[in-house]
């Protein structure tokens, strides 16, 4: 059977081309980055080629990019090591009320040890009231922490402009933006946009699961998460994962933003064509989301009903996001949407590889069950 | 040029095995393995057939192995999960004096943080001294971590007996090992020492950098590190690395413990008559120490000095530990060992693709730069 692969925003297949440089790093230069001998260093030097590659992407510095485990230990680190360094300075840390469970489950975490944690609420279009925004903004605040592009509905966060108001209000405060859903698929500039820290992720753009990275500004204060070896300036200890920091750095050569919009775009319009020709499916991203995510609620049937159902012919989607494993989606409660349109909400997410048959399968997936799924 | 790679503590060459299982989940079976699809479950179950091949190799059940990012993290899990779960209990962590750097620099962070840090020291052949280490356990003693064999010299700590010394002396106490060097080398039975928890690495046993496990005993008390999603029951969230955990099934599977053995005890009596009829050079490790690490001192010649005159002829060795990068050893300096012979200080380490031509290339080596090189 063909395999319809729409759930991009949960894991990509890895290039070609990345998977061979993670190949070649585990059987032809496999040395220990931190060994002084050439075999040491040839794995460092394409380390550091990827670190290269991924800091021209942010428009940065290699000294400003760190390798981590991924998106969830970068978030971990900027969430702890921020709130750490700066307690001396104040404890308010805000936080999206739909930011991913990375960021979320560590504010979580902080709000039980001292720290002032502080949700900022979304419109129905999943975007930062900013309003609201700016009444949470005090001196005491240390961390603020919105993601640029939501994970589960695609919505677009004003990341320069929160950014800029936060530094404005809050002298202390680092502004932190979680921007794995965006990385190479709109431009990012954490220096122009004053964003002082930022985490990005390998296995959403074709890179491998269990590599991400964090932009870190210059003087920004932060402690590590991990104490150990002299790697990484000690901010990130531990050996590198040199097979997948070189597969990270090819799927971020290989990604052209513009590209990848321009094919990415063309299959989000017609897939909203077709899907509003379909009875009872509402869509939730907003208008101007992320053309990468459509989320859509099917009237009456659960989204792992939907799912399953669609899995029979191949067509593979989301119900809410890959990490939260069918719990019922904070996101969408953050959005006001009803209960009966979050339980039979899917995520759709395309990547460059998928086609308009992808979403021709899709939408049939979608009449069929429609037609002879049973209603709730 | 010939390679004579001889820094396998330092990370080994990832096996055709390994590498190819790695790459199959990354082209192949790319899913989420947190997805509810039938692709995220494809991802899921080669995860979980690793799981299970580690889990055997450590006579244990699935459920207690949980996988993180390598080594450092496994070690700084333990440390800071462990004093956080107990610090209600006591607040007394007991460290060797000769651990790696991710458990002893996590053990000089928690000193700064309430906790009575206490280093239990070695003996000449690095060994813990078992009447001062007895001194130090009370009863406020909440976590005690003894590496099983050292990365420098290869010194066997006896884990079984430390570990029943510490839950006889101290009740609240966990038992952690960081069992990196000696995993896949020599049968590990945490449950039958009565390991609480232990710590192992894939990128030492011919699988990849960037993986690693911990073991962690039913009911033993231990926070994350992480906050995040729902992966690995929460202990340790963020999407896995499906990619690297399959090859280090793949590797753990491959390793034999008592073939390599054979190989590596033939490899060590044949390396140590030879480097015994070298003028000046020094063997540092015990002679039951395991075989696969050979530390020497080549008297008046700096550590660097003789690594890069080895390298010229394509031997590669180590001078201390990979991942500090040139520091004088705080190993060898525990084991009371003289500063000008840890300055001239080599590690040798063997794997089982190494050879006797391997041997003879490095004792050539040795001998030139003995004969060739300025001394200090």
């Amino acid at each position: 059977m063909e395999i319809h692969y729409l759930d991009n925003s949960a894991t990509t297949q890895v290039s070609e081309a990345a998977a061979q440089a993670a190949y070649r790093m585990m059987r032809e230069n496999y040395g220990n980055p931190s060994s002084l001998h050439k075999i040491g260093l040839n794995a460092e030097e394409a380390m550091e080629e990827a670190r290269g590659i991924i800091a021209d992407s942010l428009s940065t510095d290699k000294k400003n990019i760190y390798f981590t485990s991924g998106g969830t230990e970068a978030n971990n680190t900027v969430l702890f090591g921020v709130a750490q360094a700066l307690k001396r300075r104040g404890n308010r840390i805000i936080v999206s009320a739909v930011e991913h469970s990375s960021v979320y489950e560590s504010a979580k975490k902080l709000s039980e040890m001292a720290y002032d944690v502080q949700y900022a609420p979304v419109d129905t279009q999943g975007v930062v009231d900013i309003e609201r925004f700016k009444a949470l903004l005090t001196e005491k605040t240390i961390l603020v922490s919105v993601m640029t592009v939501n994970n589960e509905t695609g919505s677009v966060q004003p990341i320069e402009r929160l950014s800029k108001l936060v530094h404005k209000s809050c002298p202390e405060a680092l502004f932190h933006t979680d921007a794995v859903q965006a990385y190479c698929k709109i431009p990012l500039k954490p220096k122009k946009w004053g964003v002082d820290l930022m985490s990005i992720s390998a296995h959403k753009i074709h890179g491998a699961k269990g590599c991400g990275a964090l932009y870190i500004r210059d003087g920004a204060r932060i402690l590590p998460l991990l104490y150990g070896g002299e790697q990484q300036k000690k901010l990130r200890p531990g050996t590198e994962s040199a097979p997948l920091i070189a597969a990270f750095g090819t799927a971020a050569k290989e990604a052209d933003i513009a590209a990848n919009h321009a094919i990415i775009q063309e299959l989000n319009a017609y897939a909203l064509e077709r899907l509003r020709q379909l009875d009872g499916v509402t869509v939730n991203s907003p208008t101007d989301a992320l053309p990468y995510i459509v989320n859509i609620s099917v009237e009456g049937i659960r989204s792992e009903t939907m799912l399953h159902h669609l899995e029979k012919s191949g067509v593979y989607v989301s119900s809410s996001s890959a990490c939260s494993k069918g719990k019922r989606s904070y996101v969408l409660e953050a959005m006001g949407l009803p209960d009966d349109r979050i339980d039979s909400s899917l995520r759709i997410s395309f990547s460059k590889y998928n086609t308009k048959e992808d979403i021709d399968a899709l939408i049939n997936g979608l009449q069929s069950g429609i037609n002879n799924l049973q209603k709730r």
